[in-house]
């Protein structure tokens, strides 16, 4: 009988964002004439680089001319595309990646929870609480969710938590972290790395916020620490620094010297391969040919001008919190500001008085979990403009605090 | 303990496509000198048309503006996308589709695999022999080949299977068929409506050739029979008409009033969106504004070009072979000849024979299922040209055999 994946019904009906939509719809339509500021999304608004849109429309040109035209492209990525990521890799951290190890996809999102259908359901998986609340759907619906191993993120830690204490089958972990703007420093990752090479457990690493990590103290990919090439899988994306969110376009870094679990090295790379072949027909080949001048060296250069523009922003938001008296995580190395609710607030009760006193959107801190309660979330990533009137407005609803 | 998904093991290492290419690569090796004509592929050749190209160069150059730029995107797709093809749908199958029924997806081959994933697997399913070799692989991965059932297709039916003498779970159905050419009229797919409607079976109707069908007696959506929005989801794509296999877009329909298996009405398109929010992230922004100019009035007009220029192809393939004496089937309303081999050969021994005599690639029918054995597949894809090169180089190895 045809019926539905059990894990479906585990699921919360709400998600966080659809809330908080709901939540600013119902006041706009109270407060038609209140302009508001939007510090709650981790969405950008930067223009593409004019080099990457050059790219993109050339690629077009192509594709409209009976010469260059092509059809299906490899599943798996343009080669040029995957050597300009290794080359990359491999001239930063002098690691040895050859193409076979890298897969292109349509952003990190689809991989975080496609990838965790090659194993057998049931795993036992950590994850950092609070943490990107899409990872605990993609653990519910593909049935790894019944034995979550919360990795705490609290003020006294900063928000790197300490390793499991009971051996995990996977671990995702997210640096510099979303939501609490947290980086983890050499020491702290290897001590990750070191865990999961003496207990075959395989570390998924989120490292879309890399990007913005200025200070040298903080790896920005896992494979600067040595032996991580044999336990995590990293998945990136574009979506931030080149301003990529509706074009899609990511990859994901699968070692051939992976070992974990149950594996032999190569098996996890060559299943994922047949898993892409079979399930997925490649990104779009323009935001391919984008991607690749993206992350040229001149496509870096400008495309580090929205990290920089952000990150200003951030400080902003960081440096108007502070003087406010909250007590602030995150803001460096990251587009997230991370603070405790004044006078003992719930997430959602700040929420409603940010929104009703400062007319400002922020992302309260319990939707990323538990551990999120009594926190919210500002994001650097609006318009200078918008973030200097939020802050504004910030300070001014403050006054009404004291 | 980190393990593979056993499914993974159960399915077989070779797949068609990469084995011609084995083949035709080491032929060429040996014979560097010799051009080959590729009818093997089902691969677009033709260019995109001009108003598509031209949407898309805008969408760039509006995403490379500060006022014009957005993040992301919806995940179900935009709304005037959606629009024009539920209007389309609505003004030539006089149905009454609204946006939440229809989501955009990234090309056909992801949702066909993905949707299984929202049952429990263990499924009865029902497929055609022959049929596309990624059904099985994906029939495999999801759980869901141990019980397979198979709709016989052959020279007697001309390919249109009878409806299985069992109740199943679900039914994959793919008219205009690939790799068969066969059409279902509307009386053959109204046969299998109602008994999907009497057994409460979910069909799911891959359409991506519906666009090749020129003559009115044959359906070019399932949803022209009555009752099929009550149990079928219709899964299409641009590929074929607009030359998007590199641009992947596509879209699934999943109409509200589903009704099979165990759930109620609503209930298959709400588990499906909490999916493709969860794990997807839309299809590219610059694919999908190329997509809605494809679909406009002008759009399909200046596509169908690409159609009529494939179907002119496959004609004369069609009369080649029938000149040459082969038994055919398809290539009208179809973008395939489906031919039985000659002298009894085995499909990869025609496939070795026309390689080497006729420098012409085709896929063996055995590829495509047992039931393909002793057949072969062309294709009408191919530049002109190399049609009408391939064709005579045909027919002198013909004479060989007489």
């Amino acid at each position: 009988m045809l019926k539905t994946n059990q894990n479906y019904k585990l699921l919360n009906t709400s998600y966080l964002f659809p809330e908080i939509k709901r939540k600013v719809a119902l006041f706009s339509s109270e407060f038609p004439n209140i302009t508001l500021f939007n510090l709650g999304e981790g969405d950008t608004t930067q223009p593409l680089a004019s080099s990457v849109s050059k790219s993109m429309i050339k690629k077009i040109e192509d594709m409209s001319s009976d010469k260059a035209y092509m059809g299906y492209s490899d599943p798996l990525g343009l080669a040029t595309l995957k050597s300009q990521i290794a080359s990359n890799y491999n001239n930063s951290y002098a690691k040895n990646f050859d193409l076979s190890e890298i897969f292109i996809s349509d952003g990190a999102k689809t991989d975080l929870f496609n990838i965790q259908a090659i194993f057998q359901s049931g795993m036992k998986v950590a994850l950092q609480n609070p943490s990107y609340p899409a990872y605990i759907d993609s653990f519910v619906i593909n049935g790894n969710a019944n034995d979550l191993v919360y990795l705490v993120g609290n003020a006294e830690n900063k928000f790197v938590p300490s390793l499991p204490t009971q051996r995990v089958d996977l671990m995702y972990l997210c640096f510099p972290n979303n939501p609490t703007g947290a980086s983890a420093s050499y020491v702290q990752l290897k001590q990750f790395v070191d865990y999961a090479l003496k207990k075959r457990t395989l570390i998924i690493y989120d490292s879309v916020y890399s990007w913005f990590i200025e200070d040298p103290r903080y790896p920005r990919s896992i494979y600067e620490i040595p032996g991580a090439d044999e336990c995590a899988i990293e998945i990136q994306s574009l979506s931030k620094i080149a301003s990529f969110p509706s074009l899609r376009l990511g990859w994901t870094i699968i070692p051939q010297k992976l070992l974990a679990g149950s594996f032999k090295r190569r098996e996890i790379n060559n299943i994922w391969k047949r898993r892409q072949q079979t399930a997925f027909n490649g990104a779009s080949i323009v935001s391919q040919a984008g991607a690749i001048s993206a992350l040229s060296d001149k496509g870096l250069k400008e495309c580090d001008k929205n990290i920089k523009y952000y990150l200003k922003n951030t400080k902003l938001i960081k440096n108007c919190c502070e003087k406010i008296g909250l007590e602030c995580f995150g803001g460096t190395n990251s587009p997230y500001v991370w603070c405790k609710t004044p006078n003992k607030m719930t997430s959602w009760e700040f929420f409603d008085f940010l929104l009703k006193e400062a007319n400002t959107i922020c992302a309260p801190g319990v939707g990323f979990g538990s551990l999120g309660e009594g926190f919210f979330r500002l994001s650097g990533f609006a318009k200078n403009k918008e973030v200097l009137n939020a802050t504004q407005h910030i300070t001014k609803a403050f006054l009404l605090l004291k």
